[in-house]
Parts: structure tokens; C-alpha cells; sequence
């Protein structure tokens, strides 16, 4: 029973001319989504295998499980015959909000007010990905957001609904996570491509309007490999997401 | 090119009567690793669809991507002809180990010694996970693992390499992360089942012999979800694991 679409990857979601893996799971997952008839992803994996490029591509996607909670699906992007992206997620309806308890160990980002702060530093406003989507931090920010290296690698900022939007939808977060400069540019390692290999995204709730913060982080870097953790929290002070990635460390260019 | 198995799930790894999905990750990933011919496991995301009782069950895996670096499969634990568990996993050798930078935003937990230690009290002994799997704790420990509920979430135990080995194998780090009491049984929560419904491990690296460091929380519950993440330290004060899970809040009994 699997279903398929063809789609477009448009020009202007790239960094370093690669399509944004964020951006690639938000389509990828909507479509799977849709599919499952449900009203928001609960968590969603993907495994990055290739570079995208803006162009033609195929999405297919086959429903694994159907649960009264949560509908399991597994789904892939192909661009020219080839799997570019191998996603596995659960997906739910919005029926659970609200319901049971809330614990929350965390609290948001202690960002300054939005109209204090200032366009990140050192976002290359060569690449297209930051015309589409704002990012701003403390003015006096001492990480890699504000042009320095603070050496903690953990990164706080502001994020704006995509593309002028006044609220991000649930689908739009699995974009967005991936949308930060890695956190691993705050230490002494070189500013190059950092392929994600693991991105998983988990989706714990329905973003309040306006800009979101967010607190990223990498703790971990060993053998070549490093892990990389964002929280995304709404206007109302609630976790609207939470993600983690395994990506390849950075090579001098 | 599918690849297919037959196993039998021993009776001895449930808790409650269904067998700890950490097991099942363990067996699956380990014949996944194994068809790609490769060491060590680096990110296997499992979904569990279904409990799993002790009995005969079926193993298949496809490759989905080999690369330099990594091989990508995914896989699917089958009983009675329903999928209970689907995964995706990438795959390395070990001549990652020992190269490129290494940065360390955290770590092992501050236990007591080893000697020093008690079997953690709450486990019921009556679960036969915990005649294989040992848990060790402070014996002031103020958490569920002493026997009192001290609200934080957060948890911290020594852990024994499975069933009485010295030294606990890369494949044995994907059941080791799933042995602990949820966290959320330190908060006032039911202490009752509590579904995982996707658990990603990254394996960071070979563990050094001996037992094994862990520290466990639960930092977010709402809407009737909670994540938990898990960090797994060896003997060398190396990082060896670390887990993130989504699970479903356990209910009153």
C-alpha cells in the first residue's frame, strides 16, 4: 500500500548549495503525515544518505501501523532514483493536548527581549536558507551567534515562523530545528559542512503564535562523530520540540 | 535483498511479562550489524509497535545505503506474522575510534564507588530482567532507585555488563540504556508500565571492561508523552551511550 508523489525542491533552501535536511524532513514528513491522516508528528527520524540539490524529486511512504493513539509510517525522498532520505516517525491527532500530567526539569532560553535583539553574526546571508528564515541572539551574545567562539558549544537564539508566518505550524518545526548554525562552530573546530547523519525530531505540542527560542547544544564530540540537541519553546513558555542528531565532525576545508 | 532469521526471544528478559524492549533492540541490531558486516552500531532508532512475549519470532533486514563511513539498514522484528518492532540503523567500523577531536560538555556521574554501592531497592526482583541485568545506587540515594520519590526525574546507577561478563560489547549498549525504572517513577507518577514508543541509541563509542555508569532523566512530560534520555559512562570515564526515548505517561493502576 505504498503512496507516492513527486515534488519540487525549491531553489533557495540551501546551504552551501545542499537542500536544508530540516527542510527535506518537513516535506517528507507532511507528506507522511497527510498520508496517515493525522494532525501532527509525535517523533520523526530520518537518516540523511545524500546530498539534495533544488530539482524534482519522489516522496513514497507506506503506513506500518495504524493505533488508536499514534500511526506509524515509514516514508523515503528519491531524486533520481537514488534514496536521499530514509525516514521512519509516529504521528497523532491533537486530541491529546492538554491531557495528563506536565513535569517540565526546564525552563525557555533567558533570551532577551525580541526587540533587543540582533540578526545572528556570523549567518552567511550568502546562503539562500537565511533569507527565508530569521534567526537573532543577544547583542552582546559571546558564542558563535554573536561572531565569537565561546568555546561551550551551546548556542541560544530567537527563530521565526518560516517565511514571514505568524505562527509556526507543527510540521514547521521539524524544519526549524535543523535550522541553526551547528552548535559545534562555538568550539575550536573548523566553520564547514557538518553532515547530519541521524536527525529525530519529537514534536511535544502545538507552538503558541510569534517567535520561538531555542536552546542548542553539542556535548559530545568523539571519533569523528557528534551529537547535537535542540529545544524549541513557544511564546507561551511551553517545549514545543525537542530534537537530536548524530552528525559527521567538521573538516578543515 | 532482504535478509531473514529466526530467533527464539528467551524467556528471563521481561519485566512485567513482556520482554524489555531494550532485548529486542539489542537482537535486532545485532543481526542488522551483522548482514552489514560491520563492528559497532553508531544510531539505531526502534519503534515498538506490540509487546513481545518469550517465544519464536522472526528477524529480517535490508541495506538501504553501504557508504565509506557507514552502512544504512533497516529492520523489522516479526511475531506471529505482525511486526512488532521496525528500525533503522547506520553502522561503522571501528577504525573511527581514537580520531578526530574530542570535546566533553559533561561528565560521569559522581557515584560513590562501586564497593561502595547497593542494589538499587525498588527493582522488583520478581521481574527476571533483574536476575540478569545488575543496578547498583548510593545508599543514601534520595530517587526511586532508594526506595523514596525525590521528585527531580533524574537518576544515576552503576550498571552491570549483561548476564555476568566483564566487559559489556558495543551491541550489549542498546539493551543496557533501556534497563533502568523510567525516571518519571521518581516524580508522582503512577509506577506502572510505560510504553516506549521510539527509543533512538547512539553508541559513542568501545566500552573499557567493567561495570558501567549511567545517568537517566526524564526532564519533560506533557500532553501524555515524556522523553528520557540516558547517558552510559565505562570505567575509562569515556562516553559510551547515549539513548533518547519517547514513551507514553504511565497510567494508575
Amino acid at each position: 500500500m505504498s503512496e507516492e508523489t513527486s515534488i519540487d525542491v525549491p531553489e533557495g533552501w540551501d546551504i552551501g548549495g545542499n537542500t536544508n535536511g530540516g527542510y527535506l524532513m518537513l516535506r517528507a514528513a507532511k507528506f507522511m503525515r497527510e498520508q496517515a491522516q493525522r494532525a501532527m508528528a509525535v517523533t520523526v527520524t530520518g537518516h540523511f544518505l545524500r546530498p539534495v540539490a533544488a530539482g524534482p524529486a519522489q516522496l513514497t511512504c507506506d503506513e506500518i501501523k495504524r493505533g488508536r493513539l499514534l500511526t506509524t509510517m515509514r516514508g523515503d525522498l528519491i531524486v533520481d532514483g537514488r534514496l536521499a532520505l530514509t525516514l521512519l516517525g509516529a504521528f497523532s491527532d491533537l486530541d491529546r493536548q492538554g491531557q495528563g500530567s506536565q513535569f517540565y526539569a526546564g525552563s525557555p532560553p533567558p533570551l532577551p527581549p525580541l526587540e533587543d535583539c540582533v540578526p545572528a553574526w556570523h549567518l552567511p546571508t550568502a546562503d539562500a536558507l537565511y533569507r527565508r528564515i530569521q534567526i537573532r541572539c543577544a547583542a552582546d551574545d559571546p558564542t558563535i551567534l554573536g561572531g565569537k567562539r565561546g568555546g561551550t558549544g551551546a548556542l541560544e537564539a530567537w527563530i521565526a515562523p518560516p517565511e514571514g508566518a505568524e505562527v509556526a505550524t507543527c510540521d514547521d518545526l521539524l524544519l526549524l530545528v535543523d535550522c541553526f548554525p551547528p552548535p559545534v562552530f562555538d568550539l575550536d573546530l573548523p566553520i564547514n559542512w557538518t553532515p547530519t547523519v541521524e536527525l529525530t525530531v519529537h514534536v511535544r505540542g502545538v507552538p503558541a503564535p510569534g517567535w520561538l527560542r531555542a536552546r542548542c547544544s553539542t556535548r559530545f564530540v568523539r571519533d569523528g562523530l557528534l551529537e547535537e540537541s535542540v529545544e524549541l519553546w513557544d511564546s507561551a513558555d511551553q517545549l514545543v520540540a525537542q530534537s537530536r542528531q548524530l552528525a559527521v565532525e567538521p573538516r578543515p576545508r
